[in-house]
């Protein structure tokens, strides 16, 4: 057995997809699961869009099928320029723009450009459980910036300035709309962010996979407030809904960008051309583009009024942040389970054991939230979100029966 | 401008892409460019799975939208267990493969797994020219081992066991068939290799890239030498020919690919799910399957042939090895470069500027070669090919003459 490197031993299989294992394993004994715990959008693309993808694998020789430039279509660049735009986002030049293969590819080569070995980066905590590994990976180390559910899961500058030191901080790594909260960056907190990275001199990344799913509120664009130091990770997973196909983008400061497109090109030399070719007609038929937007808000914004209906009415001792936008809710059980002796993790796996419902526990977005579950309002009607809240409340109301039942 | 990582510092953009954009000026000047710098297939996949494609395309749900497993459809890992076994190669279980974004994803999460910062790490030379940046950007050294034109390219077990240092070394890289000279790694030269890297406890990382285009001879399976320390870098990007869909696979030893699988999800997430369906299709086709590749066979070897005679006819000073798979030929002309002072990398741009023929300077593939061009033979037609080395021919005529010529 040869030697090897340790770079994968601060990686760790993602936990949505353990539980998604479980899942399987309960679905082959034909139970039905409830799944709350997916950040996969229920909604595939448009059918006028996959018409045109096909037409593009019928039809294609070499310009559908062959490499592309390794930062992506030029003509792509340019729509993606204009399409951040056109949605109220800062003006760029396409040159600003780097395509990737994905979200995660975006994510892993800005960070891998930006994390120096030993260099600190701050998180707020929950927050999306991706990032921490690779800031490990990289060599980095985490610093956690707790938020409160009672302050809207907004950053407290204070506390950020406390995780922050000049020289070694080399990020604020952070999500808006938030997984697995839901609320948007306000526009106080995200000035206060980047007068921080100003006066520290230090990267903001920002992951801005659910910019365009907003409910209710505006989507803060951090690269405004300061284009020297904002680095933002987009995805086109989410809207229009094609997350298997991995396409996502990288914009920032063109010299950055340009160090990040080097990383990028290293890991998987171009990013897909079919989802390339797919997306250019995406963003070039405007109209239909923000038509299927529209309808996709509507769309999620019922399901997420189900599920924040229900939780009211079943269980009122939780705390459950009104999500803004995105996908998911954060819902603090806290004042059920401490006194229960039950953390999240357990909750989760009882959850899904006994009533079928599968959502992922607070411990995995952070260091503070052990008694908080993520749950996902992308994927089940408004029907069967109502039915996992109320089995949700069952199974509370199952423990403390028999935390109460003698022996 | 808050600092970064060194991270990009070893990392350039690719050659044949800076030669494209090169082309892509001529070719906007309305100039007719003969292309043989490009490891681009010329085929691109057989109507029957572009008709697939585009099915899937079309109905698909988040079946086809959707994310995959990390690690690929547990059904296409079977699939390429048995592709592989029915190919002649080793049996393996499907735990043994991880599917990729590619093969350059694949190398570059075998080589993060595998390369310890620090390593060294063993390259033929010449060698395709995408190993050195990656082993650096680990971290790790490159020794170069020269292989020559009159042994065929094959590596010399002496000059590899000068180059290996136990507890210093951790890998040899190799592709085969060859990128850039199209030579079959010999079963003794690979047997020698695998006595190699059990005596000093070494990885064979094998690039197999071109392994069912195969002329003459037959594909040596390393793994099958010593199955405990070879890893296999594999692509479906030169057959069936879609390498801008990118999907390719490792196979090795089971804990190792469990590594390389962790990296790699935390590069991209998962491989791309409509390429994954689209190969699963192809793989499951078995007959059809075989016939294309038999037919790819027939046709790139129509062009390599006329590639041999043409450079025979023309270019009788030239050294080239005949290329028994792959889609390259490794043209030597230090005979005509030397006394002329002229090195490849002068004459691949003189060879575009006057001729409009793109070739590949033998200097990207190591540093022994400063006579060679790369020559493809996978995208011209065999009458452009020809007509491509007449020019080469006639370049060195016009350099020659313009050498003797007084003043």
């Amino acid at each position: 057995m040869p030697p090897y490197s340790g770079r994968a031993s601060t990686l760790r299989e993602s936990p949505t997809r353990r539980i998604d294992a479980l899942r399987e394993r309960l679905e082959r004994e034909g139970r039905d699961v409830i799944l709350l715990s997916t950040g996969q959008p229920g909604v595939p693309p448009p059918e006028w869009l996959r018409e045109e993808a096909a037409r593009l694998a019928r039809e294609g020789g070499m310009g559908v099928y062959g490499y592309t430039p390794s930062g992506g279509y030029w003509r792509l660049r340019e729509l993606i320029a204009l399409d951040v735009g056109e949605l109220g986002g800062p003006e760029l030049d396409p040159r600003q723009v780097v395509v990737t293969a994905g979200g995660q590819a975006a994510m892993y080569a800005a960070l891998a450009a930006i994390v120096p070995e030993g260099g600190e980066v701050v998180l707020l905590d929950p927050t999306y459980f991706g990032y921490e590994p690779l800031v490990r990976h990289f060599g980095g180390r985490v610093r956690w910036v707790p938020v409160r559910a009672e302050e809207g899961y907004q950053p407290d500058p204070d506390r950020v300035l406390e995780a922050v030191e000049r020289g070694r901080t080399s990020a604020i790594v952070l999500v808006t709309p938030d997984n697995p909260t839901g609320r948007l960056l306000s526009r106080s907190a995200a000035r206060a962010l980047a007068e921080i990275a100003e006066d520290y001199d230090l990267w903001l990344v920002a992951d801005e996979a659910y910019k365009t799913l907003v409910y209710e509120g505006e989507h803060v664009w951090l690269y405004s407030l300061d284009p020297e130091r904002v680095v933002s990770v987009n995805t086109f997973s989410k809207d229009p809904g094609m997350p298997g196909w991995r396409l996502g983008y990288v914009y920032g400061p063109r010299w950055i960008v340009g160090k990040i497109h080097l990383i990028h090109e290293s890991l998987v030399y171009c990013p897909p051309s079919i989802a390339q070719r797919t997306i250019m007609a995406y963003l070039s038929r405007r109209e239909e583009r923000l038509r299927h937007v529209e309808w996709l808000r509507g769309h999620y914004r019922v399901r997420r009024d189900a599920l924040l209906e229900e939780a009211a009415r079943r269980l009122p001792r939780a705390r459950l942040a009104r999500p803004q936008g995105g996908m998911f809710a954060f819902l603090d059980l806290r004042r059920y389970l401490e006194p229960l002796g039950v953390d999240a993790e357990r909750l989760a796996e009882l959850l899904l054991e006994r009533e079928g419902v599968a959502a992922v526990p607070g411990t995995y977005f952070g260091t503070s939230h052990p008694y908080a579950l993520r749950l996902s309002f992308s994927t089940e009607t408004p029907e069967r979100i109502r039915e996992g809240v109320a089995r949700i409340a069952r199974l509370l109301g199952d423990l403390e029966g028999e935390a109460k039942a003698p022996g």
